[in-house]
């Protein structure tokens, strides 16, 4: 790399570190890389400081220690969050989205890589003081939600299948009850999918009665790890759910499907 | 915001744009958040060109016109490309990834963010020209290639389902003989999730004999759309594809389960 100037340098430093989300990359690693002395380097942290969280995009953090350095971590300020997620529920009560037996047609939201981009950043500043090893999902319409997230947590995701496939080797699986329809359901996961006494978070696009959440519960009890946080985007209210220490970041109060009304609100956290 | 200097903001506007992959963002945008002239914009914009080029991320481009404005373009260098992907080869030679049948065991590759980050900056590099209005895959394994890609390309992304699950409204299915199993597979798509006459950009993880991706272009014609490019991180080496017109990134030569040795290599594209 040909030498920058400050304002280049500044820059290049806030790119190099937001493409890395929640990694510490070592002050070493900038010194070397733009041939800068340390006491630079250390201004231009501090300046960095200043512009994520005058921008409101997250914070630039110092990490003390041998294994220290720098690093960036992502988040949408309280406000910004409140209005996308609004934005969200205005969309979401268009009356195109009613499917026959009252279903929602969500696939425009949860595919869309900008909004599963910000729902990562979302969910990734919940979980993260959880220190997950992992983020957990079962196929398929949770995978790019759960897939932003693990990007933000800078962990690996991992997608429990519906069936084994018997691609992946030795394999666990387990059998669930789906909480609303009651139905038997299996989940499986390779073996070496998940390392004994791993912490996960396991997230997904939408929750019913928590079958699914407590399924993946149980399934973590078989590799000896432990769910530590659930994230769902969209929770519809139910009489009953199967578990109760989750976050939801919409609840779908009702589908009318004579009226077209679509009764869906922002949930407190 | 308030008035950053230009160091602050040069880096701010970086942040800004390389957030919105392939998005054009007004310039106007620009100067109202950070109350600054137009010409000021242009010098910065100016430095940021270099900026990115220095540390070979990708480009800032300025797009003239009244729907005009810039936007960061991601790319990797040819020689960060070759070593990420020489990278990948080294790590697919591990002998325990062989899995009975000679399968190989890829899913902490395909799954994680990181590759798969760089894996949809590789693809959307290749894709960009052919202007898709959308990315598709099919499930389960392609999904966070495909997303990622999505993401680059500024496109949504649409997943293609095995099944029906009768949710999603009226929906086209089609059958299709896989290539290599010469099993009948069906694949579903609801009618609203592309619209006719569009360009879309299929991403797998994985190709044996491209029945997966014949199928597509089948399911594709139902829709009145066309596929106009066809990425897959890993082709397999067959004696023959049923499709032509594809680009992977690594041949797997052969897996000898006997010897545990895998041969797989950097496809020349």
């Amino acid at each position: 790399m040909e030498r920058l100037n400050r304002k280049e340098r500044v820059a290049a430093i806030l790119k190099i570190l937001s493409d890395n989300p929640n990694k510490v990359i070592s002050l070493s690693f900038f010194q070397e890389n733009f041939s800068m002395a340390r006491s630079t380097l250390s201004e231009d942290v501090t300046i960095l400081k200043k512009v994520v969280e005058d921008i409101g995009v997250g914070s630039v953090e110092t990490v003390a220690g041998p294994t220290g350095g720098v690093r960036f971590v992502p988040s949408l300020r309280e406000e910004d969050r409140q209005s996308f997620l609004k934005e969200l529920c205005e969309s979401l009560k268009n009356k195109d989205r009613i499917m026959p037996g009252g279903f929602l047609y969500t696939n425009d939201l949860i595919f869309s890589p900008e909004i599963t981009n910000k729902l990562g950043i979302i969910f990734a500043s919940y979980f993260r003081d959880k220190e997950p090893d992992y983020v957990l999902t079962v196929e398929t319409k949770g995978i790019p939600i759960a897939m932003m997230t693990a990007r933000y947590l800078n962990v690996p995701l991992v997608i429990v299948r519906r069936e084994n496939k018997g691609a992946e080797g030795p394999t666990v699986s387990i059998n669930y009850v789906s909480g609303s329809k009651r139905q038997i359901q299996t989940m499986s996961l390779p073996k070496r999918a998940v390392k004994k006494g791993s912490k996960v978070v396991f997230i997904d696009d939408f929750m019913r009665a928590g079958g699914t959440a407590k399924g993946i519960i149980k399934l973590m009890e078989e590799f000896e790890s432990k769910v530590v946080g659930v994230g769902v985007f969209i929770e519809a209210k139910t009489e009953k759910k199967l578990v109760q220490d989750y976050i939801s970041l919409l609840i779908l109060n009702n589908v009318d499907e004579e009226r077209e009304i679509i009764d869906v609100k922002l949930k407190n956290n």
